[in-house]
Parts: structure tokens; C-alpha cells; sequence
């Protein structure tokens, strides 16, 4: 745990070793989150292959810290739905996150629990808000290359992904005719 | 104020233009803040030059939102201390701060109410973190290079330059034989 000021290099896709925490996902543990279940089936079976990694930095989960790291998003598809994070609110709703586009493009789908919805185009060198209250969901749009995003919240934030791995986000970002395309997620509306 | 997700393009030490507060510092702004004082007011005396300006996203000041713009330092001397920001605690003083330095090299000079002290460097492509309690001012050490760095920090934390603008830091940087030198502020025992 970090108490003290510190300086680290942000790592521009290569592999970073200084970081204090390294979460893996990988195609299993998004069960129930891509839209077409036979090629999720289908891919899985045949590897079940790193889907993102999350680089974070410890420091006290308090609120006034900030806790901040990096997460690279893989290119790849599932059926044509772009490889993406699992996406959650933060379990203190009302605290929002920063985001600095690092390298690759991509998408953030984001949406409020009463069900405004807003889908945001990024790329690397820009900066993309997420304010309170909104459930956040990282898409790497980009055939070949990774989506590395720099990220900064709260340090009492939390993740909530309850409700979007039960009902998922109310829009998908698929691929149609070669193009990143914002579509309705035909399974949310029977969500119970 | 922004109340939606945005997303904007970090200026890397070109003019932005999207910002939503630009504040400017210059020379008469930093009354008292330089050692040598000889040197400021005659420097004064011919240019009330820029030091520093701050780019803001204004988005609204509680907690749980997060602050967040681009703080550029341009390249000079008082004496042979370096241009730097005025600094500042924050008023809700259990309240963190990352910088994610854009461009340049620099100092950040860091202290805490019961006087610890640290100065750490930096340079393009670091993430340096500055933890609840601790004052912070940015100096360029570079002899031609703006300082450009990205900031984020909580909505609510606020800015107490007070004790900073009487009593200075505990830490100065200046140039010793044509390299960046911390020394104790030979000022900062006197004060009051």
C-alpha cells in the first residue's frame, strides 16, 4: 500500500512491471455478456484467451485518495461484438472517473440507473469523463491494435457489476458492414 | 458546467481550445514566493511575464466528481530558482492529487502540515501522485521546455494557498552549477 508520494512511468501498451496489482479477464469470465451466446460458446471452447488486463496502483480505497492504473483492452471479436470490459457502476453511485486515452480507439458505453444511455467515441491523446452516477463499459473498436486507457477514481468508488452482469448495458457496439456501429442490446428489454 | 460524459483532446502544450477556465499567472502574482527578491523585482521591473497557465474542465466542485485539466509551466529563472506554480494545500486537506506529466521535466516540492518533506522528478510519460495532506508546486527544471501535465483531483478538495503564500516550502529548487538543486528554503525558519 502506498502512503507516500510517488512517481511511476505509464507504460504505452508494453508490458508494465512496477504496478502493485494486475487483474487478468479472460473470455470465461464474461459469461452472459456477449450478445451471441453460440460464438462466445464456440470461441471459448476453443481458447479461452485474455480478453483485457487492469494495472492498478494500491493505495488506501479511502475516500480522498485517488486510485488510478491502466487497463488494455485486447482486439477481437466475439461473433461482431467487440471485445470490451466487464463494465459496472461504482458501488458509491455518486463518484465519477477519468479516463486518458493512452493508445488505440475505441468506445465507452456508458448508462445512468434511470436509463439514459450515451455511447462516446475515443482515441488516443483524448480525455473522456465519466461523471457520477454512470455504469461504464471500455470497447476496443480497433481490428489490430490495443485500447490502453489511463484511469483515475475515487478511492472509495468500489465497482458494482451486479446489475450489468444480470441485464447487461442497454446499447452494444458491434461491427456492421466494417464499421463500429452503436446498436440496441436486443437482450436487455426481456432482462427481468 | 459539465454535467454529461465528454470526452476532449489533451493539448500537448499547444493552445487548447476547448477548455472551459483559463487562469494566468504571472511574475506580480508571485509576490514574496521567490528567495531572492533582488532578482524578482527587477525581473518585475522590466516584464510582468508569464509563468504559468491552467486549463480547467469545469465540472461541478463536490465530492465525488473529479477535477480534472492541463497545468503548463513555461521555461525560466528568479535569481536561479526556477518559474513554478504558487502552491497550494487543499482546503479539504484528506485529499489526493494525480499529475500525469504530458511533456518537459520538472520537480514537484511536496509537504505535509507536520513537515515532512519530499521532492520527487519527473518527466514526460510519468504519473506522479501526490496523497491527502500534502502541498504541492510544480517547477520546470528545463532550460528551453514548457512543463505540461494533466491533474486530476476530487471535486470538493478546494485550494488553501494561506500558509504556502506566507511561509513559502520548506524545499526550493534551484540551479547549482547548471543542474537542478533542492536546497532548504534559508526563509521558511524566520517565518512566522
Amino acid at each position: 500500500m502506498r502512503t507516500l508520494p510517488f512517481t511511476l512511468k505509464l507504460p504505452f501498451g508494453d508490458r508494465p512491471l512496477e504496478w502493485d496489482n494486475y487483474i487478468v479477464r479472460t473470455l470465461s469470465s464474461m459469461q452472459g455478456q456477449y450478445f451471441d451466446q453460440a460464438a462466445y460458446s464456440s470461441l471459448l471452447a476453443a481458447d479461452d484467451q485474455l480478453l483485457y488486463e487492469v494495472y492498478e496502483i494500491l493505495v488506501p480505497k479511502v475516500e480522498g485518495e485517488l486510485l488510478h492504473g491502466v487497463s488494455i483492452v485486447h482486439p477481437g471479436k466475439v461473433g461482431n461484438e467487440y471485445f470490451m470490459t466487464k463494465g459496472h457502476f461504482h458501488d458509491v453511485l455518486e463518484t465519477g472517473e477519468v479516463y486518458y486515452c493512452m493508445r488505440g480507439t475505441g468506445m465507452m458505453v456508458m448508462e445512468t440507473p434511470e436509463g439514459d444511455s450515451q455511447v462516446l467515441g475515443m482515441s488516443a491523446g483524448e480525455v473522456l469523463y465519466v461523471p457520477p452516477r454512470w455504469a461504464h463499459r471500455s470497447v476496443n473498436t480497433n481490428a489490430t491494435e490495443d485500447l490502453v486507457m489511463f484511469f483515475i477514481y475515487p478511492g472509495n468508488a468500489g465497482h458494482n457489476y451486479g446489475t450489468i452482469e444480470q441485464k447487461g448495458f442497454r446499447k452494444l457496439v458491434v461491427e456492421q458492414d466494417g464499421q463500429p456501429t452503436i446498436i440496441d442490446n436486443p437482450r436487455w428489454q426481456n432482462a427481468s
